[in-house]
Order: C-alpha cells, then structure tokens, then sequence
C-alpha cells in the first residue's frame, strides 16, 4: 500500500511551505493570496505556462525533474523578456493524493530549481482532477522601468543571434519515448544528454542583463526554431543555411545518421534557447557580455529586406514538418509524448 | 458538424485578445509575457484558484457563467485581503477544440466579470488537455503599501462580521443536479435565486475599501462557513447559533423544510462572501463603510477566550458535517457536481 498524503494541510505545508523561506508575503502558504512588494523603479514581468502529464512530461518521469520543468519553462519566458526572476504562484491538480515519496522529489526539484534560478514560492493551490497531473506555474519577474525586451522590434540591419544549441531537446524526447531509430549512432553519454537537455531544460537567466542592454526583441524557442524565428523576424527575412545552426555534437551525429532528423531540429521545440535581435552599433557589447555571462552564441543572419524566413539545406530548399512548427493547441492531448 | 476553433491563434486573437484592452503591458496577447506597471505606493496581491470541469462546475453549464465564477472566486480573494482587482492570467486546457459559440460565450461572460469588477486580461496560455476543461485564473490586485488585510490577525475583543446570505451557493448546486429533495418548498423564483447564486457569485469588491480601513483580519467564504470561520477566529473561540447566521428567504425555507439543511448551510461552501475580525474602536466606521458601500452586514459574535469555534443548534450542540468543511483535496475529482 503507497504512503500518500492524505490532506491538504500536510501536502501544502510539510513539503510546499518551506519553498516560501525567504519571502514574508507568501506568508507560510497560511494566507488567501501573496503579497508582491515591488522592487523599486521597476516593473514586473508576469507568464503563466502549464505543464500537463502525457501532453508536456511523462507521467513516470522522475518528480523532481516534472518540478524542474514545470519552473525552469516559465523563468526562460522570462529571462527573455529581460527580467529577473522573483517568485512563482504553483497551481497543483492531481489525479490521486500523491505519495509522500513521489511529493518529497517533487519539492526537491522545485527547491534546485528556485534555488538555480533565483525565485521563491509565493504561493498557490491543490486541487484533485478527474484528468492528468497537471502544474500551473505563473512567474514573476522584475524588470527595471521601461526595459522589458518586446517579442516585437526587430529592425532591418539588427543582427540574428540564437543562444546554446538547437534540437537537443526533441532528439532527447524521441529516445525517452523510444520512438528514436538513430540510436545507434550515438553512444550512451550522447544519449544521456540529449535526454537531459528535454528532462531538465536551462533557461538563459545569466543572459537577462545583457539583453536588456542590447536587444531590440527577443523570445525564447518553446515551439521550435523556424516558428519562433518568423515571431522575431516579423516582415522582414531571413535565410539560414542549416549548418550554421548551433548543433551539440551528439545531435550533429543524429542527423548525420538519419538527416530527416534536420526537420526534427528546427521544429521539435521545448529548446527554451533565446532568439534576439541586436542592432549593429550594440553587437560588440552582446557578444562580450554574453561571453562575460559564459553563454554561448551563435549568429543566424542579419534583418534586411522584408521576405521569408527559413532555415535551409544544402539544396537551398526549406527544411520544415508539414504543420511548421509545435501548435500545443492543434494537437490532440497525449500526441507530444505518447 | 460542430463549427469548432482550428487553430490557437484564432483563438487567442479573436476571443481573447480584445479583452486586454486599456492594458498596454497585455501587447494584445502577442508577446510572451505581460507587463505589469505597480500603481505607486501600492503593493501587489496575488491569487490563483483553478477550476476544473466536473469539480469546480458542469461540463454543461453556459460557457458565461463558467467564465464568470473563474473569475469571481479569484476576484473574491483579492477583496478579502483589502485589494482593488487590476488585471488577471488566463491558462485555458481544452479536451476539444472548442467551438465558435462556445467560445463567444465564454468570452462574453469574461467581458462581464470584468467590467463587473474592474480587472483587464493581461496574459495567458491556451493548452490542449486529455483532461476535463480546466480554467485556471491568477488574479492580481492592488493595495496601498502595507495594508493588506491578512487571515491571521484577529484578537479578543474584535466583531467578527460576515457579508450577504450563507448557503444559497450549496443549496443551489443541489438544485442544478437535481439532488435536492427540498424542490416542493421552494417557489420557481427561490430556485432561480439559489442556483444564480452557485452560477454567479458576486465577490465582495465594494467593501474592499472599508475592510482595509476597518478589519484586523479577513477571508472570503470558499470551503465553508465553519471552516472559513475557524481559520479566522484561530485560537479565540465563537459560539454562534445557527439562527443568528444571515439566510436568504429562500434558504430559509428549505432549512425549514429540510431541517438537515443546516448543515449544508453552515459547510457547503462556494458562498464568496466575507468574514473578518474587527477591532472594536473601528466597528462604527465599518457598519458606516459597509452601509455607504451597500454589502448587508451580520454580526457573528465578539470574540473572547480561547475555545471552539462552532455554530450550534437550538439544543446547543454543534452543527457539522463529518468532515467539517469542504476539502478540493480530499475530495474525489467529481464529486462536488456529480
């Protein structure tokens, strides 16, 4: 018989209050709401991204890796935006009273995961739901006065520039559902990371002040990179041959293996990399702070006339899935990771 | 054949984008994240209450009220801590794609609860789900720095006062699923009144204002008026008897028929009214306040030593229900509606 967690007075505070250390307005999660001081000569910036069992997360994936993805997927929204991340409101449903083991790894990833990214549990609700786990993140995030970073001002001569590396994600979702027939290209560490980099995504934080200084627009690639490239490009378009993308080495050997994985690459999503556009005069001082910052960068091109967007082969042909780019909505329930 | 919403997009730009209007930092739900500008000298407060289809309402409710009591259960928190509603996210998961006429309805009912209370959308998130429809809202309210009206906070001595009529909501949800056995003693106009009360709860936004000036503690109805109340009352014990609480005509007379409906009333949940603590040197200014704003006040009791609190029949015993209150955690998904 499982040891679960029989009411919601012991869910909320054995294993959620303690997240709350640090900040007397989410009072101890005892309280109706949470209380927001707001930094002074700033603004706050505010996403709410969902993440559902079978639809976002396995449901046998490890807990504290669901916490890790459920907090680590809103704060890259944020990071993009240029704001710092602060607190987070946690809305549970779940479709049993958890097990204390399952709930315990569960607050273990939430704590690793405030405690990389800089934010603290403000408060929140339990719920049970005839349907599948589900965990509601709403983030906040502080950005000085005047600063945020719209998804929308990219300009003609602004340089392209995506962080880290592209596909790693969605390669690692194909072999954590088995569903990969490149794995034998790959040894057993290229296969542990690619499936690391979708259990346990890094959202860009240590970018945030950079980009406040030099970009006109950014986003972060949550629905794959060809679709959110248009989002940043706008009118205007961009060619990119698909080897100047940024691939990991254990990618790069997957689509060497089985080259229909290009398409897998630049639509697969949940990448969490940030897509910028930075004018001219300010490119030098991205490139070093984001060097300063220890992020790896990766110029896809340069904002000229309006036109298409593309990432493509060797043929100059546009690499694209039919349905370009990751609807979470088209889809049916189930079909991300089933 | 349904005419039904194909793309997110639609959705998001059709139904939902015009709510955000008035609301720069909404970027008409175009960017990732929304902007949230502080009022000067305020403090944020913020609260999130999900509902769920089947938990929190009926699949087949009008998609207006649904959209309504989303929001008004948020809203209701917000008033409860003293604060004025300024805007809210929105994380829709959809079973199907919805359709055209759903879906307007629903915005309508939004349109509706805004303007009722004042609030503007700023964000969101759309999902599909192999779940039930959920809704999940985060509200966000403002309040002038350090007056937030806690839960915690009552003394000896204090008026503990609680807003409207209690129980029409439970009384009504047994109507709308034609589980009351009390329909004989009711007119057609006492029922419409009952289950309009369970479909569409009116937060108390207009007492915001005094409860902040006036009340030492405060918390709005959602799991039960015993519950609620002991949460408020602490320590400090209050014997209030059952003839004393404030009961719609309606109500009255199915408790009068149905006498085990006293226990309904008292721990049925879902009333969204007010209860709160105030120090005695500040009741005249709250009857005053609360008269000016229209909320019908009823006074429970003083509190004293510390003991129980209960509220108690004619023969002096307690009236409650096995699990004294309404647990969304302990409870079955389901079980409230079906």
């Amino acid at each position: 018989m499982a040891d679960r967690i029989s009411n919601e007075t012991e869910l909320i505070q054995t294993y959620l209050a303690p997240l709350t250390r640090g900040l007397p307005g989410a009072f101890g999660l005892r309280d109706d709401a949470a209380l927001i001081v707001p930094d002074v000569d700033s603004d706050l910036v505010v996403t709410c991204d969902p993440i559902i069992a079978s639809v976002h997360f396995l449901p046998s994936d490890r807990p504290s890796c669901i916490a890790w993805k459920a907090l680590a997927v809103n704060v890259s929204d944020l990071a993009a935006k240029g704001a710092v991340p602060r607190a987070y409101i946690l809305a549970l449903a779940f479709p049993d009273a958890p097990e204390r083991a399952w709930m315990a790894d569960f607050a273990r990833g939430l704590e690793m995961a405030q405690s990389r990214f800089g934010c603290v549990l403000a408060g929140g609700d339990t719920d049970r739901t005839p349907g599948p786990l589900s965990i509601s993140v709403t983030a906040f995030g502080s950005v000085p006065k005047g600063r945020f970073v719209p998804r929308h001002g990219a300009k003609p001569g602004d340089h392209v520039f995506v962080t880290g590396t592209i596909g790693d994600s969605a390669l690692g979702l194909m072999l954590h559902t088995n569903r990969a027939d490149f794995v034998g290209a790959l040894s057993q560490d290229d296969r542990d990371f690619l499936v690391g980099r979708y259990l346990r995504p890094e959202p860009r934080v240590a970018l945030v002040a950079t980009l406040r200084a030099c970009a006109s627009a950014a986003l972060d690639i949550s629905d794959g990179l060809v679709k959110d490239l248009r989002r940043l490009t706008g009118e205007y378009g961009l060619r990119v041959p698909f080897d100047a993308l940024p691939l990991s080495s254990p990618a790069r050997r997957a689509v060497a293996d089985s080259p229909s994985l290009a398409a897998t690459v630049v639509s697969g999503g949940d990448d969490y990399e940030i897509l910028c556009s930075v004018p001219p005069e300010r490119v030098a001082d991205f490139l070093s702070g984001a060097a300063t910052a220890g992020v790896a960068l990766t110029r896809l091109g340069i904002l000229q006339s309006p036109g298409e967007t593309n990432v493509v082969g060797d043929d100059g042909s546009a690499i694209e899935p039919p349905t370009a780019g990751f609807d979470h909505f088209n889809r049916r329930g189930g079909s991300a990771v089933a």
